[in-house]
């Protein structure tokens, strides 16, 4: 049984919370957040106990930990975890800048611990069943992958600088997800971008709509369509094009009713949000974890692939700003 | 070129007429309605003339009919188009009365006419194509059938002295719809009724809901589900469960855009009535009595497959009022 | 926190072991089975102890049984459990003798214990959220209901014997389904059967293929169609059409992947069977049944509910043997 | 009853014939073509007569030109009618060179006479059902448009010659279908392209894979996905992006019956090619031409709808290979 100390008692620290206790390898050992009330509820629930950074970091009991707190204390957290020899689970991203990123990369590679970046949308079945398929031969060889990505509503203006923009926060997911089902990394990449939900963003100097085309050393080109609205659910779909046919991941929806009557034939809208389109793939996400810390095997999502990732979302911008194709 | 007395310039008779002027091998000659204003309109538009029973019937110019008028007329109709020697086309039913369909037929048989009865949907793609995929082995040998047919909504309650009630105007064309995909007599039937719609149909002796069951020869049930109300379009679904799996030809929508919105995924409703839903089938139809005219083939859908949809209804009426199986 | 002592370590038993270990107010206890190394395994996955049927119903910590053990032993098991005043869930049959079922219930009257039968459909979020929109008034009055149920394959003849037949241990389920979702008891029920799948079922007497109709106060009609084989995975659908329009939940699929190939468009096959279609179900009958150790409420499906779905597999057999509808 | 001059008799001549039949206001009055053959087949059918280019062209009973020749001969014969007062409907394009293109306007603009230019998915009832609930409000404003355009396998690869390569023949379609579904013309255009599928394609210096991305005034931005080749039929489908939900046009299957079987559930491919796809689209755009032969409206597609699309057309080649955003 791994002992996990997780930090962060919100959204996402309790989704991990209730996968950590239900899986047999892996026990809540303790739960780390300044704000004692969110965590005294996990603690209680999951006979976990109370930690501070410091008595977490220290405590030999502890055998990896789960890093689900705000964005800004990711690096730090994991150099701490790194020198104390823990193993590491990191929600994206390690930091919003990448040389920032790219020392605490170094710290975690001179202790040698394994870390795993939490890029969740690897670990769904849906996206999975795709990628395998595609490994299986079924449509040859991949011609052109195209990532459909809208969240349901845009957060406040404001929050544009405290994630980096859209590019760094949202589009960053589809990045990496480009890089997985293609298995290359891009040679070039253009990006567009436009303000159609809410003005304030864009005074903000942020946009909350844009097009990306990726283009791979293979030829294969990959074109994401993002929005940060869509007033029908969590859009996450992926349509990939090959040389004998099509694959195409469609949207979970919330359940499968269809209603015939005088407006036509309806069926629910996808699941709202990521919390529940993605709770199988946080499951699995998990579960690899535990294959990690049991050593079954390596980290299937690096620090390289969150570097890469944060890469490609500055050189968006670039390209946004300049008009031109960015060579990479 | 063959030229056609078609009889009757109503709704059936305008999809007819525009079919018979649009194939290459048949020329709409003349229209006989009591109706002139509508039998005019169609003679208009077709460059035919407006003849008499007695006209059409004794004119040597006339290679076949088609008979469109109300059902008192069908079975009249036919016998003078057979004495008179030409091929017949006639909408079902010949006639509400067995023994008139018979005498009608043995004078058919007598004067040995072609005579196609038009039970439509044997013409509808969808249908074709689930029987030639049964017919091709595709789930290998059928175990049971299952037909959806419900009209978008229900007659007026006089009318069921008209039509003969529920079973052998409406469930009629499902009962030739077994008989013609299981390519067998059927050796029982067992038929439940009620009045769900309209309580006056239900005053005036008739139902509007029905669930039929019959059993083939080979062991096969084929369930017949009707209804005289959908509220969703004209509901004509088919079903076919195979040792080897299932096929299903559903709903042919009026259109097949999908709008994702706050209520859900919406798309158009099933086309609204046998006019639009079964348009390509009339074209077919046309097309085989056109081959049929031609001494291509003989008619699929014979005087004795009329004869036998009207025994199986007749059947289910006396099942219903028993509670009992009747055997055929 | 409910102590569950577990009787059954089988294939269904393994479901509820999970279940009662991921929910935060049960803990499974112990585990009762003569077959030792099935309990063991169970017990050092969670932290239980093995115990016999008299260990179990004498203890004083357990609070409630899971009956997941033979359908033979689940009479005797009910009555000691409530003798010993534990909250008893119970797989359905109680038994397959209508008689033993009522003798059973009266001793769980007398002793005044909740008790659950584990139909386990009714607690499918899919068919729960068509009878919730029933209830909502999507569709108005219902009018008429279609239950489709196949088994992706059918058992050994001689299992014919052990189950009491099709109709007690398949189509039980359906006639309880449909009490369920219409929300009243049939008045009449009709049965037709063949043997289509497999010969020698046919020669212990039993039938593979079914089509039932039952008559319901109101007028409903529900149509239940049955196979003891698909070949496409586990069919599991319902279709409830009302006044104004209709309600469709389809089957489950493995995933939501679409090839588009040369064949066509090919998505996956549903669920294998009802470990995997009712995985969520069980999850939500195991919620139900924690309400009900809590007292937060009553059994949604007591025994009466048992009962009842046994008299109806009963009168179904009567029907299809008698080829006269049976009023109830 | 309008006479028709048809220019053309090879595939979309054909296609042209049968409409102009069957339309009640337009009449087949003469074929062009210097491969006799196929004209006498088409006159053979429709009792119209062979015409020289010269004969039809100065005939006073020819009201109207259908041209559906070989590229190369259209603006000439374009310049000819308008030069003898026909109303002139023209398949795309009018002349693969820019110069060549505004010179033959300006000749119809002289003569003042009516010109449609056969974009043949305006008329899709499809796409027009996209873009009147998008009139009508229902997703809102607009905000992104996504075009998937494939063909189903390669012409061959000394056919870029011909053609113009990939962006003028194929693309082009794409390009008008934006402006006309966004109702503005773009401010810029960015596109990529690359040899997938077919190495000669890229030796003879054309593409056979693309994504092209615009943007409108108003900030909607389109983006086209374009293959040489699907292998599942002709690809052809429409997601339009607004501010309160989602439109989306799928493909049109070539049939709906659906088969589960072992490799799950399979349905038929789309059409195969333009033909089948865009019957309807063809009939609904005859109808149009004989609506501006009667004088009941202007043409929807003008010969300054042609020339945009050609001038985007080029303007994708030069982004292209500049690897820049052009502005237009």
């Amino acid at each position: 049984m791994f002992n996990i100390a997780l930090f962060g008692a919100g959204r996402i620290g309790q989704v991990h919370a209730v996968n950590i206790n239900n899986h047999p390898e892996t026990n809540l050992y303790s739960v780390i957040d300044p704000y004692l009330e969110g965590a005294q509820k996990l603690v209680d629930s999951y006979q976990a106990k109370i930690q501070s950074v410091e008595e977490a970091m220290a405590d030999p009991n502890v055998h990896g930990v789960c890093i689900g707190s705000a964005t800004d204390t990711h690096a730090n957290l994991i150099e701490l975890a790194a020198i104390n020899g823990k193993a590491i689970f990191c929600e994206k991203p390690i930091d919003l800048e990448l040389s920032r990123v790219r020392d605490c990369l170094a710290v975690v590679e001179k202790h040698n611990v394994p870390m795993l970046v939490g890029f969740n949308r690897r670990y769904d079945p849906q996206f999975r069943q795709l990628k395998e398929q595609l490994g299986a031969g079924t449509i040859g060889k991949a011609e052109s992958l195209l990532i459909t990505s809208r969240d349901p509503s845009p957060p406040p203006a404001e929050y544009s600088q405290v994630s980096g923009g859209m590019f760094r926060d949202m589009t960053v997911h589809d990045l990496d997800m480009a890089r997985f089902i293609i298995g290359e990394d891009p040679v070039s990449i253009t990006a567009h971008g436009s303000c159609m939900v809410d003005p304030a963003i864009g005074e903000a100097g942020d946009i909350d709509t844009a097009v990306l085309v990726l283009q791979f050393p293979s030829g294969v080109m990959a074109t994401i369509v993002n929005s940060r609205r869509s007033g029908y659910g969590y859009d996450q779909r992926l349509e990939l094009h090959g040389e004998k046919g099509l694959l195409q991941a469609g949207n979970m929806k919330e359940n499968l009713v269809q209603h015939w009557g005088d407006v036509g034939c309806t069926s629910a809208k996808p699941q709202p949000f990521f919390l529940e389109r993605y709770q199988d793939a946080y499951i699995a996400e998990w579960q690899h974890f535990a294959d990690v810390l049991a050593g079954r095997c390596k980290p299937e999502c690096s620090g390289v692939d969150g570097e890469f990732a944060l890469v490609l979302a500055e050189a968006a911008l670039e390209s946004m700003k300049s008009g031109k194709t960015v060579i990479l």
